[in-house]
């Protein structure tokens, strides 16, 4: 257990936290003394304080969640008794609690858990997820089985936990109506930290707050208004009275909601007192701090400077996950795995950077263009979206909490009265508004602007992957989607997108514009990666400095006219088109003809025919999935359309007339941290490796 | 306004409702007198009756809605004030007082309307929709336009509409939870005919009937506890009670919830009365009314027996959606406009029959697997699963109400438990469940079935079509997607995907499962459109009867293998490949092979590289979406694999090694109610046309 791998680091770890270390299943928490309970505590939060400090992780919503992960292991039976994390990333202190204490006290075994329940990774825990919400619905399914299958199912009481911020969700509320309805034992823990009172997240946390302040007596109660039983716990710091709380509630037999009211942070500032009013105002006003970026493309370490451990150290606030209130919590968990540190000093990720150019862009616009509105359903930070900006906007942004169907749709209400949304998050958040988007938005030609950041490949976790946003956003009918390759074709697609209803040349429905990821980012800050055109970006950039919009956002862009072997590089991969060109040139003697599609959202058939004469061989470029995705639309269009040559035949000998069609990008998999270039290797997304087909079949 | 188009109909209507004709805008209503105001809602109720009698409809809720609707035009002022209603069936009688009377009170004329609420229809209406849940967010999109804009906007108060059922879906809690928290003018009208407490839709519905019964004063009030204000009205029929209640709310400068009890099918059994009890529990046995097919697949005519009118009128209950509360109003709209009496002594539609195999093939599994549950977020018995099955089915059906999130993600808890859930409903309701497809489904490798319904081409309208659910599926990772084309088959695939976990042979993860449509079904009742195979279906009926199961699903069937020619026809279109094989050998001298590739979510390699040899052109046929479908998989696959045959050129003269691939099937677009033949014209799935292409092309 006290291997330290890496052991340059602190070697007085070998003596620290001896009872933690001691703990090696949730039967050694029971063995414990009421003492010794308190010293468990004290020394998980330790080791939460330095872990963080040196590895970075969601550390704030761990501290707030010390006490009460220690009281349900010491009352419950974790296996038999089923405890569901809500996203998970309060999870850390049962991931100590259940044999994997290590990997948080030793920095050479930091790589060994993820920082979500995985079932891959211990029998302890239930699911492996990226988004909030659903934990009430997963335990209502693990209750039912219990229920149907009696004794044999092995399983106990179902627990499910959930932040107030996570209740914002749909789903989350989906979940409390059947849950009550279903009935049986089923416990659901509301961890009411009190940082959605800092921030616009609805109607229901005035109540919520009045609750609380009423020591869980005040009406209206929404837990009691979808039927559940209901504890409150105002000191949710207090292991032995959530010990008490819990064993109240053990072995019901029927739904109860268990709220207790957590100090986020809690243990910074010293042992938690019951009085958090005050640090939870700090924590609103730490939400001031702005995250900066990290490794990858949506690398984020997920400390938000809520954490009151933030504002004492800078480089929390400085290189973490932005979000000013809960419901931000657990989002954006990509490439976590890094410590902090070794991002001082880096300038923006591709999300942040961008994310601020269009902000940049739309913000002067306000003051003649009062329907203009910015909507993040959460994680605003994280795309660039900066407190600051969000101070100056005012009314022209909202918030709406994790609630991408609704932001959506309130997207689309907006658009129906003539004002212009634009929304902005996730590419694998935009998953929940999947129906919205065919509905409300497309069906009604809805004038909604998606900003869709860390679309495509990423060294991003398993659930956050952006490898699936064209499959999902492109198959739409109606929807235009934008990939753009430069700041100045982000730009100009955005001034397009969200140009005046009617005006000349403006979108007639709503525009998807993927975010330029990590490639397109170092391409324009090395312009030596773009050598055929490597005067574009400065150009663009003036051109967009200049006022220039273009309106014909959906002819492809010829880069480069050659012959034989054309590379068309969608969005992030057309620098490895115009790479994987020069190459060619240089020591293949191929003068290769180079594309910009710019979107994906329909074929530029007149630029596709006019590769029939000169060319034998077509290579498409995507860095996400190939199988519903864009390349294969161009080979399938080759395909369907042998007969426009003139004879009609399909036969070998005319098959010349269609140049024959390879298409690099995504297998249909998840992947889980695995950095960009490895993925690249693995696909194919290389100059070695595309120079190698075209060789083999041209 | 009086023209009859189609004049042999009831000229008693040329001096019928002439209130209701002289009423050609919202001002009109504005200015008749009380008593007038009483005689327009009588008129307007004996005008639903008959046009449901002779049409069908959505009439139950538009019952309900007559007093309603009639003071909201009275009292706000269309289209400055904004109407939202959600979905809309209930917009009949809006439709009715915005011009559109004769469409609901001439035969001739029935057809100029939808059954929706539909912009290009007119100024009056918002939205297009064919889903629930979505028009308070709707509205907050629509009021946050107008406070940005201010005058300029040119809206004044906008009112929100939904029913008490719809109230189950997450997507209407994230709207309340908004809405409160925005401020301003937005009147949320909360139409409850109590038909949920029928039903086991949520916890939320005690405390409402609570609420309801007393005069909505009683605690916990669901509404509050989302920071609204608060209004009960108690006679929801009552039009000078609603107008007053209305006069108080118009121009508020907050959010306000006006909770009224409305009566559905108010009118049938007499004038309302407050006393409502009596009629809701008429309503609740009324349930257990079944429904027949109707003309299209997927059609319903949208009558359901909660309507009073149902168990008067035999046909109602007969050859109308079953729904047996609420939450199904609003839902399977496909098809809405013929008249039922057409489909009078039919047979079931596909949905209905396949449906009924499935649930009598689970069912006596009950006795021996307690964890086997069947799963209908509403419209179970448009899919079959009678309210007799539901009710021998006991605990082993659970209806989440209009929840897709949560019914998958308890899915996945019941899979994570051991258990073997069976989750059933319409392919374009199941995008509300995408992400949760995506994590806590796929990721998770949890062993779900899914029965997909009306998925591929129909008649439907434009909100329920199923030619997308390819593409939303079979592009997930992890998700086998199987298209079943007989019964035979369906059962197999249906007993494949609940095996239990671990079974030799048993999928590790989920399986969709796409209900056979139309043409499989009219091909299984007359074997003689299966000449190749026609045999085939009798004999795997009895393999199935005799419980045979294969546990081969993936690879492809050859039905006939022949020779220059393959037809591979998914799902729906394998008849047609069919029919076109014995054409072509007939008529054309080809011996064209036949495949049946049984399944989308991956291709049969083997059978691909076997198509080499022999065949110069292989057609792919599908009856949805080309675009992200499964057609152009095929394609890519010869076109990425041109060096399989080993000298590894893309040449012309070398290309011979790949069969020319043409895909057919669907456009990427929206279609509205364009009976399914046509569509088949549109795409080339008919026979001539596929000749055509292959006569060309080989």
């Amino acid at each position: 257990m006290n291997d330290m791998g890496d052991g340059t680091v602190n070697t007085q770890h070998d003596d620290s936290a001896p009872l933690l270390r001691s703990i090696t299943n949730p039967a050694d928490v029971k063995a414990l003394s009421r003492d010794q309970l308190h010293e468990l505590c004290r020394e998980i939060r330790r080791t939460l304080l330095d872990y963080g400090h040196r590895h970075g992780g969601h550390i704030g919503s761990n501290l707030g969640m010390v006490e009460a992960t220690v009281a349900l292991h010491r009352v419950f039976d974790s296996p038999r008794d089923r405890i569901v994390f809500d996203v998970s990333h309060q999870s850390y202190v049962h991931k100590m609690l259940t044999g994997r204490a290590a990997a948080y006290l030793d920095a050479g075994r930091f790589g060994e858990v993820t920082g979500f329940t995985n079932p891959d990774e211990s029998e302890h825990d239930q699911f492996v997820l990226g988004h909030t919400g659903t934990s009430i619905s997963l335990a209502c399914g693990l209750a039912k089985t219990r229920d149907m299958e009696g004794p044999d199912s092995g399983i106990g009481n179902v627990i499910a936990i959930i932040g107030d911020g996570s209740l914002s969700s749909g789903v989350a509320f989906e979940g409390l109506n059947n849950a009550a309805e279903q009935g049986g034992n089923i416990i659901v823990i509301v961890n009411d930290n009190e940082m959605s009172i800092a921030g616009d997240f609805g109607g229901m946390y005035g109540p919520l707050a009045r609750l609380r302040a009423s020591g869980g007596t005040a009406q209206p109660n929404l837990f009691e208004a979808f039927g559940f039983d209901y504890r409150y716990v105002e000191h949710g710091n207090d292991v032995d009275a959530l010990i008490a709380a819990f064993d109240e509630v053990k072995d019901t037999d029927h739904p109860v909601v268990v709220h207790i009211h957590t100090l986020k942070g809690a243990g910074y500032a010293g042992e938690p007192s019951a009085d958090t009013t005050v640090t939870a105002e700090n924590a609103a006003r730490d939400a001031a701090g702005e995250s900066a970026r990290a490794v990858n493309p949506g690398s984020d370490t997920g400390v938000k400077p809520t954490d009151n451990i933030a504002h004492a150290e800078p480089w929390h606030s400085d290189h973490c996950n932005l979000s000013d209130h809960e419901p931000h919590e657990g989002q954006c968990e990509a490439s976590h795995w890094q410590n902090p540190d070794s991002s001082l000093g880096r300038p923006d990720d591709p999300r942040k950077h961008y994310g601020k150019l269009a902000m940049a862009a739309l913000e002067p616009r306000f003051v003649t263009e009062p329907g203009l509105v910015v909507i993040s359903p959460a994680t605003p930070g994280s795309n660039g979206i900066t407190h600051e900006f969000r101070e100056r906007a005012g009314a022209h942004y909202v918030d709406t909490g994790i609630t991408e169907s609704h932001a959506v749709t309130f997207a689309a209400g907006i658009a129906r009265a003539g004002g212009t949304p634009v929304v902005a998050t996730t590419a694998s958040f935009f998953q929940r508004a999947y129906d919205q988007f065919f509905q409300e938005m497309s069906l009604n030609r809805s004038r909604v602007t998606v900003l869709d950041f860390l679309g495509g490949l990423s060294g991003s976790d398993n659930t956050h992957s952006g490898a699936y946003d064209v499959a999902m956003f492109a198959n739409i009918p109606g929807v235009t989607m934008l990939t753009p390759t430069s700041q100045a074709d982000f730009l100009a697609g955005l001034a397009w997108a969200t140009m005046p209803a009617g005006a000349a040349g403006a979108p007639d429905g709503p525009v998807v514009i993927r975010v330029p990821g990590e490639p397109i980012l170092a391409a324009e800050r090395d312009a030596s990666l773009l050598p055929l055109t490597g005067g574009r970006g400065a150009a663009n950039v003036c051109g967009a400095a200049e006022g220039r919009l273009d309106t014909d956002m959906l002819s492809w862009r010829i880069t480069h006219a050659g012959a034989r072997v054309a590379l068309i590089g969608l969005g992030n991969t057309y620098p490895l088109a115009e790479r994987t060109a020069v190459e060619l040139a240089e020591h293949h003697n191929i003068d290769a003809t180079v594309i910009d599609p710019r979107q994906c959202s329909t074929l530029d058939t007149a630029t596709l025919e006019s590769l029939r004469e000169r060319h034998e061989l077509v290579v498409t470029l995507e860095d996400g999935q190939l199988e519903g995705g864009w390349g294969e639309k161009v080979t399938a269009y080759y395909a369907n359309h042998c007969i426009a040559g003139g004879d009609g035949t399909g036969h070998a000998e005319h098959t010349g007339r269609n140049p024959h069609v390879l298409n690099v990008g995504a297998a249909k998999e998840f992947t889980d941290r695995i950095p960009l270039a490895e993925l690249n290797e693995r696909y194919g997304l290389t100059v070695p490796a595309i120079i190698s087909a075209v060789t083999r079949c041209s």
